[in-house]
């Protein structure tokens, strides 16, 4: 089931055959998703920061709030019908509702629908007449997510997490960052092959591992997810005209002998069963709505691109370790004592700080940019088989 | 005098005969109004902040500076016609009147001329040659109120006043404030029949004091002034499918046995004879430009709504008690101890964070909302009456 | 080699024959040049400010960088083709070029040919088919200097600076400001003729100094460079229904006898050799791109206002004291001391002051700005004369 969608010389490159050099025309649909890709479910926030009382996110553009009850986590669009006020600076008069606080307006949490205007009395005959949007909510990973569509049922979330984080026990640490820039800069510096090497090689996660300096790559697709798999590797190089240049130093582990695919650079250790199971095609791989899957030998990294508006994006990164049990403790020793600082937050700090100063188009793009040019066909295609679904079912134009 | 403009059975709202339910097309001299109505005094600050240098305010979106000379206050654009600095920025060098800071272009307070241009000598051909626009200002109740019109002589201030305070002795309490939002969503909260009730059962003003959960009510013309009358008071309701809902509790005064038109609530004050003598049909009323007046048994509360800008207002609210001499000093006490921070403090700021966060149209309005449409109905046929005028005196277009 | 431009009776004024008394349409490439004037040197910050690591700046709205190699101060657009991301985030991995932080792509400093894209590896085929745009630097009274143009080859910095500072020995003191308001409303505010006088008459560096009320003056044009030539100086005035008006005071120096034309007030100081063998033909002189030089008797002053963008400018302020040697000590004491301070601070500040707020057009003109209108034609004039250069060698259409 693995198919090469393209080994990519360098020669068609230097044709200029490949579209997008310079502007984005190419895909018109990723052009247009500034603000997201609608169908999808988005992690929005923690779990254990919805309570009784509405939480407000902003989501693909929209305002909405979540707030839960006798459990269960609803969400509703966050402006009040009448005067346009946020629903959520109230709260729930009864149970099952949530009252708008300035003329208590109260509005049913499953259906949307308005149950009662408190200040027009018993008999309103607004009631019934006024139906408030309302969001599918599922809560997975610790995490309450959203889904934002244009009236289609959503498919299960199950459908569109991961599947290894489906099916198998693991551990996670979580971490949920508000950042500047759009999302997209944020998803392609994330499958990005070329900048992991350089913009990363400073950072103190890496600063006992040696980086490659250039490799070559190829891009595979496995169902939904579309897979960089690393080919060559040349730890040093001599740049013609200008000198050598290396990724190694004589305090780094020495690079490995061979290429492998699990984790990108030297390791000793022993892969984890599950994810051995899972006989990945590649490192790095990234599926739609911007969900990229990082693999090392026993625990995988996940970052989640939420578009909040066209220039926002939540950095969700969450660290799936599979074991089960007490043998989980020494994960949350490790992630709290080191992932989340030094790979969550100073290595993930580079990224941040490139997102926010990306400004393309117009761009030039080179050899290791064929991960960005595949996800964004992958994104094109994609979304080109929703809209006919879309289309078919009457909900979109044709 | 006393006429009903509209009882308004529920009926026609549901019928959707009303207009303005989604936007405001049937207001279309309200709807322009975005920065305020031209061709009324409106108060700017407090008398004591103005002396012999200038005061800058911006009023209905203009520029403009306060001075005083001679004791006497002249308003002024706040724009040198030379090089667009504000004369704000001057001072006088001469009595009556003000230099620009830049070159001492030195206009008549009065007049507006362009007197001397200091740094072109004694005989300065310019001068005579340019007119600063002036504006017409007043004092009353301790504040300086500014015309701005469209060429119009201005109508007197008293005319414009509540009646009751130009012609009846009276102590008052004043607080302005900065507020931003629009200023007819200020006004409209303000003559809002629903919101009291529930957004403002929570306030300290209102701890002891029962509210009800619905009224109704009709709105009632007397010359300027349209009166919201209370009808029947529901203190409990039941709502179907959800259950009790109460404005009383059990530290809670009492709620009272008939309907009252003075306070909105429980009373048992006697009340003031100068409040007494002026029949006023109705608890709140309303009036151009955006003038609200609160009727109490022994004082009167009025909202000034001071148009700056398209998003901000002065909010000015005056707590008027009709009293004389050494009786005046229990008034005083009473403001500055609990009216001024409870009243015109915490529960007004209730209001100050609707109003900033109202956002309409569009809008879904309801039964109690004929308080806002009345509002807009008489805005548009008092503006409507003043265009006929300015056309007569040809100061507009036809 | 004098040549007088206009003497300017102040019955052209009252006629209304001059043009642009209400907007700028009689100078249309100066009406254009919001961003500043190309084709010019324009000081961007201290030499000692630019190392081995880039320094940003901008300049006529264009991003650049300025980074020091072996010595030379180089400059090159700061915006990396790749992705858009600023190339001064990067450093130095090579001699003689920089490498944009993100993917390593690396622009050699003198051509902007792309040498390297370190993670393609030695042979990437992208090398040599992208230039960065450069920009040509020099350095000059301790300052670093940037070419911006239209693709003509530089004139030499010489050429351009002011004509007394090539050749003479001096010592300088220099004071870079960045600051908010267009550089035009700056260069017209150094060059006017009516603010001096009464502005700045409050300042603590005229506090012992009188200050004329009034002053006639010429316009005269040498060379590059047009001089406001006073001619009758008027200390007081006696306005005309207002009253007497000084710019004297008993605790000031008593005026001069005579008009003098370096020095705007009393002096009884010999003019330096250097400075008298100028004849310079006026205190006040400007010229292009928005250079302004004021004469004292022993030192020059000048302002050069650099167009940032449209709405910034950098102020840089020069004092030059043609001394050698030890002597320069002396001016040192004097500059760090009091001119700091007074002078390109207190001073300078109230004209930051009303650049900052000017806001023209529309503007009413007045006699003395016969130096504003001046300036404007030169203006217009050198800049008609360069396109004529530029479409004679094609770099603009017709």
């Amino acid at each position: 089931m693995t198919e090469t969608v393209n080994s990519k010389p360098a020669r068609r490159h230097r044709a200029g055959r490949l579209p997008g050099r310079q502007d984005w025309s190419s895909w018109p649909h990723y052009q247009a998703a500034n603000a997201g890709f609608r169908g999808y479910w988005y992690p929005v926030c923690f779990s254990n920061q919805v309570g009784e009382k509405p939480h407000a996110v902003t989501l693909l553009g929209e305002r909405l709030f979540v707030i839960r009850d006798k459990g269960k986590v609803f969400g509703m669009k966050d402006r009040c019908p009448h005067r346009g006020v946020p629903l959520s600076f109230g709260n729930k008069q009864f149970p099952g509702t949530v009252s708008c606080v300035y003329h208590g307006w109260t509005f049913d949490l499953e259906t949307g629908e308005l149950k009662a205007a408190i200040t027009d009395g018993p008999q309103s005959p607004i009631c019934g007449k006024v139906t408030q949007p309302t969001y599918d909510v599922e809560e997975r990973l610790g995490m309450v997510w959203v889904f934002v569509g244009d009236g289609e049922r959503p498919h299960p979330i199950d459908e569109q997490l991961p599947e290894e984080l489906v099916d198998n026990p693991a551990v996670v640490g979580v971490r949920i960052q508000s950042r500047e820039g759009n999302w997209r800069f944020a998803c392609e510096n994330g499958y990005d092959e070329g900048h992991a090497k350089y913009l990363h090689r400073t950072s103190l996660w890496r600063l006992f591992k040696p980086m490659p300096v250039w490799n070559t790559t190829k891009i595979v697709r496995r169902g939904r997810w579309i897979f960089r798999v690393q080919q060559e590797q040349h730890w040093e190089a001599d740049f013609p005209g200008l000198g050598p240049w290396s990724g190694t130093a004589w305090y780094k582990a020495r690079p490995p002998k061979t290429t492998t695919n699990v984790g990108n650079t030297a390791t000793h250790r022993e892969v984890n069963p599950t994810i051995a199971a899972q006989e990945f095609p590649g490192f790095a791989s990234v599926s739609m709505p911007g969900v990229l899957r990082i693999v090392y030998p026993t625990f995988i990294h996940y970052e989640f691109y939420v578009p909040v508006d066209a220039d926002n994006h939540l950095y969700v990164g969450v660290l799936a370790d599979f074991r089960k049990g007490f043998r989980a403790l020494p994960f949350y020793a490790k992630y709290l004592g080191a992932v989340r600082w030094l790979f969550h937050g100073q290595f993930s700090g580079q990224d941040k700080w490139m997102v926010e100063v990306t400004d393309a188009p117009p761009e030039k793009l080179y050899r290791p940019d064929d991960s960005l040019l595949q996800w964004r066909k992958l994104a094109e295609d994609v979304t080109e088989e929703r809209m006919d679904r879309l289309r078919a079912q009457g909900l979109v134009g044709d």
